[in-house]
């Protein structure tokens, strides 16, 4: 008989959060410094902290909040966001310094390298969200730090053999991050899980905690895209804000429309409102360097909504029956396929913008690559990744206990009726 | 007998919502252009982004949240509130741009610009607090249009005829917004809505959620008035912070204060802690020009506090039952007496700082012919769009699905008991 | 026989309300104006703006729903820390001019007063953590406003005989609240109050409200050590945001494992992750001017954790057992226990820095003074306030009635059963 408590995780977190979190400390004594003077590029300190903490807000609070949606799920969706967001940002900032290191022997960070390691942990979020509840911390720091290798590894490839644009191949993180996690949930898959688990559900107060990460993640999506726009040409900077708000704008009257359109009864779907309506931003954020026009953007956000909402609902039940693949977040749609959608845009733009055939399809072949050696890589992280969690060492909570705080947190205090 | 459910809105929200939005795009793509220059009058991106995002946080987070503290009625509040604001601000940016189309043919927006649609979009978001849970989505983004389209022509008319400056007309919004809503839910009126309704409930949760919303926007309010103050003279802008900030302090006390006093129990009325708090900014906003000492601004916040909370204990019941005015979240006492509380201020200290009889009597004139101006158009506006919705073609709520996200929500997943 | 219902505070909390609110209009009338012209250090308004809104947001949004933890406690958690935030800043204001009011008849502020005055109302909301629950709102703010006064006496005490920087004073606001809280809470003590109250209890959705403002101070927290370093050395304000965000990461995960570590069952405790995640953020904002490279942060983050986790686990029950001192929300551990670490860190840095004996031990010396002025004044204010409060004229909530808002709030419309 199965026994009746999750198996504690006293013997595996805690060791392993002290030795990594030991071992940061260590490595950040011998070779990380604060770059103390201005930057030549005209980012100060000041018109950049805002934004940062715009970034900020979205990764710890948005995608933290928007993990408590499950009803008894709710602390461990909030805290191993933030357990696992930390862990990554302090990892990728110390993977995107590697090269620095090699050369000079530091790594030299700035608020700079503090947002783009915030990106990093974004991607390893929005991996967690497709196996989020049926897994434990452990897991998740896991998944977190070999994800954000493997994404970095990914930009460094794409830099170093394609020549890609660093911004361009940091906002591929939403296809890495949700290829990555379709793949590890895919892995996981626990037998009888076509049945919906057991404690699989939200109510009312867990949706309204959703949707306040929703919101966040909505409301700041324009710094997300534009933070990392360099400031030389001010109208870029402006024209990443205007085309993320407008393409959000779109999708979320756009996810509203399709929503009652694909219900027999005309009701509106609260996932997909909460999903769908971020869909233009990914798609946006991905083609940015190329949308020029305030309606190049809002055609991108309207089709993507339009995927996205399709694909929530006829694709995530098709997943799971026909290639057993459970995806809680359903990052598929609202992160891959939007993902997939603005490398498409891009494509297009790109190529209607071209004068001569040549350069045309030369560009065609090359962003062709990149999409391959992004999905490549993700794809073979995620097997290794998967492979290595599904070593019971790591103590994996039994199927009755998915979707459950009680297995990971206790409640002393707790009120017994309401 | 009447049907059990609500009318399925599929065949009524769907293609207006999609015929609005790619209506918007195609006049986005033949007119609207971003104006990519550096503005001369020294405000550059990066220091005004930042007061751009507080306002977006009150506008988008702020109301929504405030509209959840019915119980049954969260996700409509929340949910709708994004839907209306997002197609208001699209609309409003055309609309403010009428004028430079029919001059140069082209629109060109800016930060400013989505700032001042936003506001406008407040406006259609306060009037909307008042027909809350009454109607449903088809009509609240037909009100949303018909508000803004009056607001904008509102400003229009005040800054052609009695050359009213932009931001003073802007900060009418309180006023019109109000007003507007107030005539809307009068002709809306319910038969046998003088008993409450059976949901228009709250609890503690929503209560915290509501709450949540109201500290938004009280603590961001100093941007709202703040942000659109020019940044020649640095002073202006930081008196306008100051002013906001001390008016909404003396409010929270005021408004416990009174709220104390006005209770046969000496208990606090969270409703007056949600609403009054508000008072103070609403009435600086309208008189901000021409306040210029701190206890100026404090005496606004005190007096606004007091009315709003007087009013809002011994108003509401008496609007409802001897006008049929039905007024869910109490725009009047929030934004309409605190509104007018801050016009009487402005006409008070500026006809102090006049020097002799004949600028003060001018000025009174012009001042009481500017709120003329406002509520006439004000209510006419919302008569009209109160008629166009009286129309069974939207499908109205029934009574018993007023106050209910069951009529317009689906929720497969939902937890039975918890 | 007790009396049933608790007892009204119309003639206590209305007038006192009135009366501070009225007097500190009329001070506010005739000794304050607002200091229009730009700053000479290079802090214009604009840049510092942003900054003054997160603290707002942490003292405002984070401090109150921190408060929102209590199950039945929720609207008084938040309203009332609305409601002291506001009279302490008043206050605060009032209280740091003196001394410009004596030499020049007026007192200035700007936006730098403003932020100032927030810290010392944030060390009010700390003290007040103490004895969350066990009060009414008449106590709350008398304790704000007699804490703002010790702490601001305290300010120019040190400032005055030690010379201590102005920054490094107001940094020491988390050791002078947390004492001053316990001495107060130790006076108040309730007999028979060993065994927890009927209705100190928490569940999971408020547990989330709470987790809400965790998430903001934590996020924030960055701000409020940098906003008031100055920014002629830009690399200070970068250094204090760096050395802040690294400090917090560590700490979150050390709570995390240092908890699981702690629990039998090999859990997480929520209230760990509540607490001491913000550990780190206390302890490196009091010895901020000496820590200058990333690893000396992280590992003061990380014996701060370590410190707060353990300081809660088997010091919270102790104080109330063996001291009689009923720690609400544990201000001991998250800011009394990380305060003295971080004023010992401080220590050991500046020692570590000095090139001779002598040097390193005046400072020494020095630096003991500054920690005994501060907490022989906050047990002094604390006894002060305590004894003061015991009063019954001020109509204490009976034991039965306490952390229940019901006490102090109406509730007319709220839905029976959920």
């Amino acid at each position: 008989m199965a026994p009746q408590y999750a198996p504690s995780l006293r013997s595996r977190l805690a060791p392993l959060l002290l030795f990594l979190q030991i071992g940061f400390i260590f490595i950040y004594a011998f070779y990380i410094e604060i770059e103390s003077h201005v930057k030549e590029d005209g980012i100060t300190f000041s018109n950049f902290y805002a934004e940062f903490q715009d970034v900020n807000v979205m990764v710890i609070l948005g995608f933290g909040f928007l993990c408590t949606f499950l009803v008894r799920y709710g602390f461990s969706g909030l805290g191993f966001n933030l357990l696992v967001a930390v862990m990554a940002t302090q990892w990728a900032i110390i993977l995107n310094g590697i090269e620095s290191w090699y050369y000079r022997g530091m790594i030299k960070i700035n608020l700079r390298s503090l947002v783009v390691a915030e990106m990093c942990s974004a991607s390893a979020l929005i991996s967690i969200g497709a196996v989020l509840g049926k897994t434990n911390p452990v897991h998740l720091v896991l998944i977190a730090l070999l994800e954000v290798s493997g994404f970095v590894l990914n930009e460094w490839l794409l830099q170093t053999l394609l020549k890609v644009q660093p911004l361009k191949s940091i906002m591929l993180l939403h296809i890495f991050g949700a290829f990555f996690g379709l793949t590890l949930t895919w892995i996981l898959y626990r037998k009888g899980s076509e049945q919906q688990f057991e404690k699989e559900k939200f109510d009312r107060k867990t949706g309204l905690f959703s949707m306040l990460g929703t919101m966040f993640i909505w409301m700041f999506w324009p710094s997300f895209n534009s933070v990392l726009v360099d400031n030389h040409t001010p109208g870029r900077k402006l024209g990443a804000v205007f085309s993320t708000y407008l393409a959000l704008a779109v999708s979320a009257v756009t996810a509203a429309a399709v929503s009652v359109l694909c219900s027999p009864k005309g009701k509106l779907n609260p996932i997909h409102m909460q999903s769908s309506i971020l869909a233009g931003g990914v798609a946006v954020g991905v083609s940015m360097s190329v949308v020029h026009q305030p309606w190049e953007a809002m055609t991108i956000g309207f089709t993507a909504a339009l995927v996205s909402t399709i694909g929530f609902r006829y694709l995530k039940i098709h997943m799971l029956l026909a290639f057993k693949c459970h995806d809680t977040c359903a990052v598929l749609s609202t992160h891959g396929l939007a993902g997939l959608l603005g490398w498409l845009a891009h494509l297009l733009l790109q190529i209607k913008d071209c004068d001569d055939h040549t350069t045309a399809i030369r560009f065609a072949v090359f962003h062709i690559c990149t999409l391959f050696i992004t999905i490549s890589l993700s794809l073979s992280m995620g097997i290794i990744t998967g492979l290595l969690l599904k070593w019971n060492f790591w103590r994996p909570p039994q199927d009755k206990k998915c979707f459950d705080d009680q297995a990971f947190w206790e409640f002393p205090q707790l009120a017994v009726h309401k």
